[in-house]
C-alpha cells in the first residue's frame, strides 16, 4: 500500500507505516502489488494526470473528484476502455448516497429518461432556512456559520457545483458523454423571501433543482431554482440533504436521500468503489464502453414544463387582462393565479401549465413591456408529482 | 433458455420458441447451457425445493419470493454458500427500489444499525386515504377499487407482508440470519380516523412502520402503526409508495423511495439480479457467507423509543394528575400533551420522551384501571427525525 501526499513529513493523525508514503506518482503507477488507487486528491490537475497515466498502465482507479469527471470524463472512459480497467467514481457525487452504482448496477434493464436532483447541501440548507423567513444574506450567514457553507460560497450558491454533478449523472443515467460545458445553470442569489412566501402560498417549496431530460433522443441538463409541489419527494428535502429522483419505464421513480457531504460519508463511499473493483474485476461487468452514445442537445426553448412567474404590477383595472392576453397570444395556459397587494402596487403569482421556455420567454419579453409592470419578472420551473401541474384555479 | 410452467398450452400473450417451456423441472436444472435460473412462481413449495436444487447442483438463483426468503432463507443462503453460487433476492423487497444491492453492494463499510422501512403498498395508500377524513373501511374499499388490495387484504393490513421483508431487510442489513418467526408485528386493523386526526395536530403521518434495530449486539425487528413527524422522510411517502432508510455509522441515513410493487418493476429488479450474477460470478464477491453472525434477540419491552398514547378518559377534575402520577411512577416523562373534547368524555393525546416499552406498559397497566379511563389505550411508537422526540411542551 502506498499513498501520494505533498509532504510525507507532515503532522498526521495517524502513523503510517515506513514506507507507505511517497511523492512520486510512479512509485504507485509502478508497483505491480498495487491492484487499485483511490483519487482523493480533487482538482482537474496534476489529478487527472495521475489518473489517466494509471489507467494507460492497467490500474483501476476510484475517484471521488467531481471537477475531473465532470469536465475531462469523456478522456477518462476511454483512458480505461483502451487500458482495460474500470473507473468508478460515486463519491464524486452526493458522497455516500449510491446513485451511480444504482444507475449502472440496478436499473440496467430500465431506460432512464429524466433525472431530478437536488445535488448540492448549501443551497439547500439557504432554502430551508428562508422557509423560516430569513433573507438569503442572513441565511447564507448561517450556513457559514453551521459549516454548510465555505468563506466564499461562489461555487454553490451559483450553481456550478451542482451543474457538475448533474453531469456526471447525465453521463450515467443516459450512457452519453455529458460535460460540465452541456450543463446550464443558475444559482440561488436571486431568490427573495417574496418567492418563499409565494411557495408556500402555492403549497410548493423553493428547491435548486438540477434536470436532466432526455426529450425525443434529445438532452437537456439544467440546474435552477424551481417551486416544487410539496407532495413531491424532493420537496420534503430538508436543510443540508441531497435527494436523486431516476424517472424510467420499469421503475417509474424511485428516489434516494441523504447527506450528500462529508468527510466520513465520501470515505465510505470511496471504499464501497474499491470494493466492488474487486469483486468485479475480470468478468467484463461494466465495460460496457460500446454502449456510449451521441445525444443532441436539445434547443433550450423547446423543454417543456410547468412554470411559476412572479409579476410585479400597478395595482389598476386591467392590468391582469393586459398580462392573460400576451400570454394566451402564446399559447400559454395559467393553471392558477393569485393576485396579493403589496407597496406601490400587487404581485401575481401566476402558474402556467407545462409549456414550451421558449413560449414564456416570447410572453414575458411582450409583458415587460407593459407600462404596468414594474420590473423584470421572475420565472422558477415547476416541479410536480408527475412533471404536470394539475392544480385547477385557485 | 427454459421455463417452467404449470400448463405449456396455456394461451400466452406471446409465442415463446418450440422447446421452452417444460413442466420439469430437473429439464432446468440439468441442462448444462442454464448458468442462472429466476424464481418467479411464488408460494413456499415446490418453489423452495425447486430452488433448493439449483443452488446444490451450482446454479445461481434469483428469486423474487419474499415468503420463501423469509421463511427459508437460512436454508436457501447455507445451500447456496454449499453449491459456491449467489443467491440473489433484490425483487423479494419493494419490488425495483435496489435496497438489497444498496446494503450489500454499497454499504460496504457502514455498521448500518437501523432500519426503518414503509414497505407495504396497500396499507400506505389506505393511511394515505384515511387523511382525507375516510374510514379504515372506506379506504379499503378504494384500495381494492384501485387495485391497491386484494379481496382478502388481511396479509397486507394485517403487517404480516410488511414483516417478511424486514425479516429479509434485517437479515442483509446486520448480517444474520433473521426469519419471520424473529418480527413481531401489528397491523392496521385498529387505526381510526381519531389517530390520524391526532397525528395532524401533532404534525405527524400515521404511517405503518416495520422497525429493525440493533441494540447493543441484540436485535429488534417488529412492525407497527406508528406517528411520523411530518419532517422525518418517511412521512413524505404517500399512496401506494414504499420507502426504506438505513441508518448507519458512516453514512448518518440514507432513504430510497419508489413503488414497491408492480409487475414491470418486479421483472426489472429480476433481470438486474441476473445481470449482476453474471457480471460477478468467480470473483468471491458476495460470497461471504463467513460474515453472518448470531444475534441474540433483545427483550421486546427493552426496546426505546418515543411513544404517543391514546386515552379516552371523563371530563372531570383529578384525571390528569392520576394518569401523570402513573407515567411518572414508572420515569415515563411527557413531552407533549393535548386535552380534547370528545362526546361522553375527553381523549387525551399524549407524547411521551424515549423510554422503554416495558416502562409505557407497566404505566398503562395501572392507568387503564382508573375508573375515569374509558377504554384500552392505544399506544403507537413515534418516529422523529433522530429517533427522539424534542417537542417540548405544547
Amino acid at each position: 500500500m502506498r499513498a501520494l501526499v505533498r509532504d510525507p513529513d507532515k503532522e498526521r493523525d495517524f502513523q503510517p507505516e515506513p514506507g507507505v508514503l511517497t511523492t512520486d506518482p510512479s512509485a504507485i503507477r509502478d508497483d505491480p502489488s498495487i491492484g487499485v488507487v483511490a483519487e482523493v486528491m480533487g482538482g482537474i490537475e496534476p489529478a487527472g494526470g495521475y489518473v489517466l497515466d494509471l489507467l494507460a498502465v492497467g490500474k483501476p482507479v476510484v475517484t471521488a473528484n467531481k471537477q475531473l469527471v465532470a469536465q475531462r470524463g469523456a478522456e477518462l472512459f476511454a483512458a480505461a476502455a483502451a487500458g482495460g480497467v474500470q473507473l468508478r467514481f460515486e463519491a464524486s457525487v452526493c458522497a455516500a448516497i449510491p446513485v451511480i452504482k444504482v444507475l449502472r448496477e440496478a436499473l440496467v434493464v430500465t431506460n432512464v429518461h429524466r433525472v431530478l436532483g437536488i445535488v448540492n447541501g448549501t443551497t439547500n440548507f439557504i432554502l430551508t432556512e428562508m422557509e423560516t423567513g430569513s433573507t438569503f444574506a442572513e441565511a447564507l450567514a448561517e450556513a457559514q456559520r453551521r459549516g454548510f457553507a465555505e468563506a466564499d460560497p461562489t461555487d454553490d450558491v451559483s450553481g456550478a457545483d451542482a451543474a457538475a454533478k448533474m453531469a456526471i449523472l447525465a453521463t450515467v443515467a443516459f450512457g452519453s458523454r455529458v460535460t460540465l460545458a452541456d450543463v446550464d445553470w443558475q444559482g440561488i442569489e436571486g431568490i427573495t423571501p417574496a418567492h418563499v412566501a409565494a411557495g408556500r402560498q402555492l403549497e410548493m417549496a423553493v428547491r435548486l433543482v438540477g434536470a436532466a431530460t432526455l426529450v425525443e433522443g434529445k438532452l437537456d441538463v439544467r440546474v435552477r431554482p424551481s417551486l416544487v409541489d410539496r407532495h413531491h419527494p424532493l420537496a420534503a428535502v430538508e436543510g443540508a440533504f441531497n435527494a436523486v429522483m431516476l424517472q424510467g419505464d420499469a421503475i417509474r421513480e424511485i428516489t434516494l436521500e441523504g447527506p450528500g457531504a462529508g468527510g466520513i460519508e465520501t470515505a465510505s463511499a470511496v471504499v464501497a468503489d474499491m470494493v466492488s473493483v474487486i469483486g468485479t474485476t475480470g468478468t467484463g461487468f461494466l465495460h460496457n464502453d460500446a454502449c456510449w452514445r451521441t445525444l443532441e442537445r436539445l434547443p433550450p426553448g423547446e423543454l417543456r414544463s410547468p412554470f411559476y412567474v412572479h409579476l410585479e404590477v400597478d395595482d389598476r383595472p386591467g392590468v391582469l387582462s393586459h398580462v392573460a392576453r400576451r400570454l394566451a397570444a402564446h399559447d400559454v395556459s395559467v393553471a392558477r393565479l393569485i393576485q396579493a397587494p403589496v407597496e406601490h402596487g400587487a404581485v401575481l403569482h401566476v402558474v402556467l401549465h407545462e409549456t414550451p421556455q421558449r413560449a414564456v420567454d416570447n410572453a414575458l419579453a411582450e409583458i415587460v413591456q407593459l407600462p404596468e409592470v414594474h420590473a423584470r419578472p421572475s420565472v422558477l420551473p415547476v416541479v410536480s408529482d408527475r412533471g404536470v401541474v394539475e392544480l385547477g384555479w385557485a
